[in-house]
């Protein structure tokens, strides 16, 4: 827990509480486990301290609803009903994205991942979250699914005070070269290299 | 997300489905962040799918509520009313063990942090918890406020089918030989080297 004294005050003319209270663009990449569920845990904590949160799982097979999407929403629920914590929304790729009308059973990923980054910048440009969560969105960087130039432009000089979390593995250099906060999860050993498989309330 | 083949298939006698059921001793440690973070991800999850969790957190400084606690305390509430999810416990040592009777106002740390661990090894005798979040709990390890033998021995031998997520820097050899699953988070890059301070709904 890196709380207290930063290792160097900069000379920008901020004051500390003007610096704290920059919004942050953060990845959790590497191959280890933790990316997304640090992420979703960092989405709880937005939505105790009344954030409005939107998570967008860039996850091709994303048609099953992990346990996060269940809690994150029904806190979202909680939001509306007592007014505690803040609103939620949580859209994903795999079934089709949940702001789109379907268009015929053909599943496009490349298609699928370019609207949803479209959808993140309007957002971006509307300033409707407080915190976003791309979920997975190293991927579509990859596999040049969605310009990188563009993505990291956007985010770079979005408006606001707009927090955006971004998660998967070999994050690309221009990514972390924008971001703020960048993390490695790395795998020190895992019981699936035993022949163990992922299990209910641990993987999902 | 490793889901799907593991690398090899062990040749100890169990079924896939024994295998996949058997209970995990995990560890997140490293000097990045997410550590806690991803394991009160997991224990979202798991209340998610009707486990009792059980979270102690083995921080001195703990007086101050952190926003997981708050939500993972309404879940538990939300499981008492409606059923829903699974029973939550969260203990903190920073302002005296819930449990315990205050002993007057000397704060011992390591007298605390004793108590804590004898509790947690009485209810994974008694089997109270389907998953053990031992938050941070690797300091009193390495401090020697705890029996490190007598750690691994016990969470090794823990009968019935208990989780336990274990945070915290510098994990112990003989607690990570003994784990199943253990992620190192490393800081690739994070805003406080140039000065920021941590903030409201990322940090806390």
């Amino acid at each position: 827990m890196p709380k207290g004294v930063p290792e160097s005050v900069p000379d920008d003319g901020l004051t500390t509480a003007q610096r704290r209270n920059q919004p942050l663009l953060m990845v959790n990449t590497g191959d280890g486990k933790g990316k997304s569920t640090a992420a979703f845990g960092l989405a709880i904590r937005s939505w105790n301290q009344g954030w409005n949160v939107g998570v967008f799982q860039f996850v091709k097979s994303a048609k099953w609803r992990i346990g996060e999407q269940t809690v994150l929403e029904r806190l979202g629920q909680l939001h509306e009903e007592t007014g505690e914590g803040g609103p939620v929304e949580w859209h994903k790729m795999g079934a089709g994205w949940s702001w789109k009308r379907k268009e015929g059973s053909v599943e496009d990923h490349a298609r699928d991942a370019a609207d949803g980054w479209a959808e993140v910048k309007r957002r971006i440009a509307e300033e409707r979250h407080d915190l976003y969560v791309l979920d997975e969105f190293t991927y579509p960087m990859e596999w040049g699914w969605v310009d990188v130039d563009d993505v990291v432009e956007t985010l770079a000089n979005r408006p606001g005070r707009q927090f955006v979390m971004i998660t998967g593995r070999r994050a690309h250099p221009q990514l972390v070269e924008a971001a703020d906060m960048v993390t490695e999860m790395t795998k020190v050993k895992h019981q699936m290299d035993r022949g163990q498989k992922g299990q209910r309330g641990i993987e999902w």
